[in-house]
């Protein structure tokens, strides 16, 4: 018996996220109702198309999962989000139903700490720099010489998905890392080999990186006066989210010129027009693509419907979801 | 007893090289005889000081070190070179007059690890092409996309000591990682984590880096014929030397666009005005800076007397060199 799966994502979409491999997955499974239209359905679409599904996949664009597919889909067992954020997609009452929550952002987390590793690995060797200077004949300009990341002091704001992803690229360069999180237990800070620190104690570090998901409890917890005490030479990343800190307080420091910064999220995106960080020599800005990655990408509905697969066999699952991760989570 | 020491580099170089630590080993160990001139002495300055001298410590700009000063310098023990080639430096009779010769190289192959891991994730992460298009406000441009690192394959030329430095660096990305190396045991491949494979296997993985020496059986060791076979979208990385091509040859490949190149060495340095790579947008340039960090140089005096010391005491070196490694290394 294969597994009724209706696969909300366009043709396009599928393109980026379903793998050769993927598609395999889902012949030999599943009794999938694709979908044909060249747009996204709607939440109503959705609804009468629900009745005897066993798996929705969904992804970037999926309209909403109300409650009322929730009731509708007697025979549903898991709803599995090839992306990242589920909480806007699909109602907390799903635990209720029976129904479980699979999420790709472990996956995503991997990209990311590609990103987290590469952009500061990037700001460390001052390539921008140096590579501006062997094109202008300067050579090597006194002033600009690339720094080691070995032994560094690593200051992460919360021990999230992508926080441990960053943390076992660095594992290599021996660094001393310092990790922020309220949840974090003193048992699981020994086993990823990092100790806890408070806000004051991470913004002291030669590295800060925001690893925070965008809570009500995380809003501004970047406070105008830690943003003041990066010190000099540091460099600051920022891969997870704006509303955490006040950008206009982060330029004000970048402006000082004291340190660099890696800087994928904005308050507003795209940039608008003039924003002061176009014209900054010390900032690296990428167009919030830290989770995004041509492979990351391919992996992701694989990643989620295999998982959802052994579940539905009787294996443990990696990717679900359960309501203590729903609340703290992004 | 201390050790008698003459310390040939200048003042600057020593700002360069010898860290506060390093100042402290001396005062515990040595009784230094300074360069106190702002200029390197002559070879024939050299000799004249070595008579009751133990240990010489050189960097870049010291004198070459003559079979006459071997011969002056009865007590003599250590030639200790707080930098990385020695070869150009001492003769090869030092083992016969059984005077131990010391190089930092393995310190200095940290810097290049760090440098061919870094130029490596900048290019897979696109930050220059992403960086100038948020800086244009084209934001989220069509074909500019990150690429993730995890799984590649990666083609190594010579296993020498930058090779395993960038080897550590590698481990968490979970690469499949072939080297051509003739001086390569399988045991020792074994030992490191790769397979053995041919020039023509390297030259067709995602990512191929030169770690060869600089030495005659080296010399056009990378044929035309291995440049053309590089695959659409793969990542050419020197930081070795670049007598082992034909640079010519290499800037035809790179002009048709079909990989990217991280460039740290060069036939004429510095470039030439005009040099074609100045106006390659896939290439990555530094001007020859991959085993410079200003962490890297603060040690290296540091461990290289470190370990002269604890071989005059009886332990094992490690930053010795003998007769063996001297013939293959550059």
């Amino acid at each position: 018996m294969k597994y009724k799966t209706l696969i909300l994502p366009t043709k396009t979409r599928l393109n980026d996220v379903c793998s050769p491999m993927c598609h395999e997955l889902i012949d030999t499974y599943c009794q999938p109702v694709w979908n044909y239209l060249d747009h996204d359905l709607t939440s109503q679409e959705v609804i009468n198309l629900v009745e005897d599904v066993d798996i929705i996949l969904t992804s970037w664009g999926s309209p909403v999962i109300h409650e009322e597919v929730l009731l509708r889909a007697k025979r549903l067992k898991a709803i599995a989000h090839a992306a990242g954020s589920v909480k806007q997609l699909v109602p907390r009452s799903a635990f209720e139903h029976g129904i479980v929550v699979f999420s790709a952002a472990p996956r995503i987390a991997q990209s990311v700490g590609e990103y987290c590793l590469a952009a500061l690995l990037n700001l460390m060797n001052r390539f921008k720099d140096l590579d501006q200077n062997v094109r202008t004949y300067r050579w090597k300009e006194k002033g600009v010489r690339r720094n080691e990341l070995a032994h560094k002091r690593i200051g992460l704001v919360s021990a999230s998905s992508t926080a441990r992803a960053f943390l076992q690229f660095l594992k290599p360069f021996h660094c001393e890392v310092i990790v922020y999180d309220p949840y974090l237990h003193d048992e699981e800070a020994r086993e990823l080999g990092v100790s806890k620190g408070t806000l004051e104690e991470i913004f002291a570090c030669d590295v800060i990186s925001l690893h925070a998901p965008s809570i009500p409890e995380t809003k501004y917890l970047i406070t105008g006066d830690l943003l003041k005490s990066i010190p000099e030479g540091a460099i600051f990343i920022n891969s997870s989210r704006t509303t955490i800190l006040d950008e206009h307080l982060l330029i004000k420091e970048l402006q000082t010129g004291r340190f660099y910064a890696a800087l994928d999220v904005y308050e507003t995106e795209p940039l608008l027009d003039c924003h002061p960080f176009v014209s900054m020599n010390n900032v690296l800005l990428t167009p919030h693509v830290a989770g995004d990655t041509v492979e990351g990408h391919q992996d992701l509905m694989y990643e989620v419907l295999k998982d959802v697969i052994g579940y539905l066999e009787g294996e443990q699952p990696k990717y679900a979801l359960n309501p203590e991760k729903w609340d703290t989570m992004a």
